[in-house]
């Protein structure tokens, strides 16, 4: 039976409100810069009162790579928790309107949609506080057996550790590919949270519930404590399983077994906001390998999603992705 | 006694949700390219559940314009009604942010904050739909007579004649700033917007009520009802008054009686989207205006400001707009 969606993601459904600040800003609230901390709703809001004008636009780690990958023409679905408030009505709009289904019930009461309170400083890097609300509400029922048996790819992201009944749902959602014969790619989220859940998630690589792992730099070298990049590197090589590691304007590596690919970053006019790099990346990676495409070509349609989202705010992006493919000579 | 405020500003205040379109979408919708048109709460939803991915910025025109004004160093103020909802919360966050003043109570009950849903096409264009209402609150009881009389210039837009009540705030500002021998500054808004009110809006720049004008082509055009453009700027010329009219990719004219002075457009890497170039031609002006630059270098300092505001999404600067005068060899 051919497969329903070519990729599934599940995660946590935010809303992200940007806005440009300056190092001082970040200290003066000891924010970790490039970092992402969670917070509660009311340092949320001393943290809004201290932003400058915002842009609003939907996010969500997971979220944003399987739009980009629908964007790429992908045949996509994504499983996430809002709540039924403005914010969660917008996280809606905008995902469906970007043609994933997207069909996990609002939650009619409790905490609010999650939103994500993102400084912008001027060498483009982004510093991000979560409040995560509704999210707290995504559970193993939200995970639908056929639907994950019916996806050729299962992406989750590392971030789903934070609500504690979220690592459930993606438990859950695991085994049931796994028996499904479908593949698991996770992404590591961020280096702080793989310190929080190193052990759980050299688990997961090692107990075969990810066949696809991705990962930036910084999470790399959390992962095997470890501030070496070949030394990291060859540990994850020695894992066996399918990884690519991001390193901004250094390119990615991709390594599987004995084999190695080093794709460099696509060229960019200006860096404006790095929001979403990582999940645009691993967006064109899953397109590519979804249409069968060599590592190098995946790494590179990675590459040049990634420079399409940190050329403009926000971590949505705002041009047809297999039509900037075919510009590229990038044919999916 | 000096001024208080360089400019004061009263306009419509609306919050932007953007996306993109093409032109097949706007046809479905009998949406006209490139103006506002005026919806109901019910026609916006229809055309919020039509529209792609969004992102939500802050706008509302004199709005636009005073926090360009504030960025290149102004002391401004800003007049205009939100409801007490989210997003009226967001549009006093972001305005007061951006470091203008802005004391207008938000109204507790009634029609929600204003928004603005604007179509932006592969070409730039935006098409805007409006939804006025809070705006419908601004009323006479909103001008406070020392703080117009003690600013410079008096900023209004032509939109203000869509709600009713705020037209009587508007002619009340003016004659207070007359008195105070303050200057009056117009837009004109859009050629509909003049096409609704033409004689009210000749009537205002022959009576004396303002002093200085702007407009774009298409709405000098729809002033003098009129297809050639330089028997409209010889009519304008003839009102005596100071007039801006701005053309887009052919740069702007500046006349004053016998004086005319023409500036280019500023050069621009890439058009994404066009709302708010008029706004911040006219903040960038404005600016330098105050700052009794000639009227030369106050059009340069537009063109810069406008140039800077197509760049991106949404009609509020993401760029410092002083620094990139003074990066541009443009002292204020």
């Amino acid at each position: 039976m051919a497969a329903r969606y070519d990729i599934l993601g599940f995660g946590n459904a935010i809303v992200d409100v940007l806005a440009f600040a300056d190092d001082d800003l970040l200290a003066k609230h000891s924010l970790n810069k490039g970092a992402m901390q969670l917070v509660d709703e009311t340092t949320a809001q001393t943290l809004y009162d201290a932003m400058g004008p915002t842009t609003i636009v939907s996010g969500g780690s997971a979220a944003n790579t399987i739009i980009g990958a629908a964007s790429f023409g992908c045949r996509t679905a994504f499983v996430g928790r809002v709540k039924d408030d403005e914010p969660g009505k917008m996280f809606a709009h905008d995902i469906q309107r970007a043609k994933v289904d997207f069909a996990t019930p609002a939650s009619p009461n409790g905490a609010a949609t999650a939103r994500c309170l993102v400084f912008v400083t001027p060498d483009g890097q982004r510093t991000m506080n979560t409040f995560l609300g509704a999210c707290q509400n995504l559970t193993e029922a939200d995970v639908d057996e056929s639907i994950v048996a019916q996806s050729s790819i299962i992406y989750l992201e590392g971030y789903l550790w934070d609500p504690p009944a979220a690592k459930a749902a993606f438990v859950k959602a695991s085994k049931i590919a796994r028996s499904a014969g479908q593949r698991v790619a996770l992404t590591l989220s961020d280096a702080f949270c793989v310190d929080r859940y190193r052990d759980e998630f050299l688990g997961l690589i090692r107990d075969g519930s990810v066949q696809i792992l991705f990962a930036n730099e910084h999470e790399l070298h959390s992962l095997y404590q470890t501030g070496d990049f070949d030394t990291a590197l060859g540990l994850l090589r020695g894992e066996g399983l399918l990884a690519v590691v991001t390193r901004s304007e250094k390119g990615c590596v991709v390594v599987k077994a004995e084999t190695s690919v080093a794709v460099p970053a696509f060229p960019v006019e200006s860096v404006v906001d790095t929001t979403g790099a990582g999940d645009l990346f691993a967006a064109g990676f899953l397109a590519g390998l979804v249409k069968d495409k060599d590592l190098a070509t995946c790494a590179k349609l990675g590459a040049m999603a990634a420079a399409e989202i940190i050329q403009h705010i926000g971590a949505r992006p705002q041009k047809d992705l297999a039509l900037l493919a075919a510009d590229n000579g990038l044919v999916l």
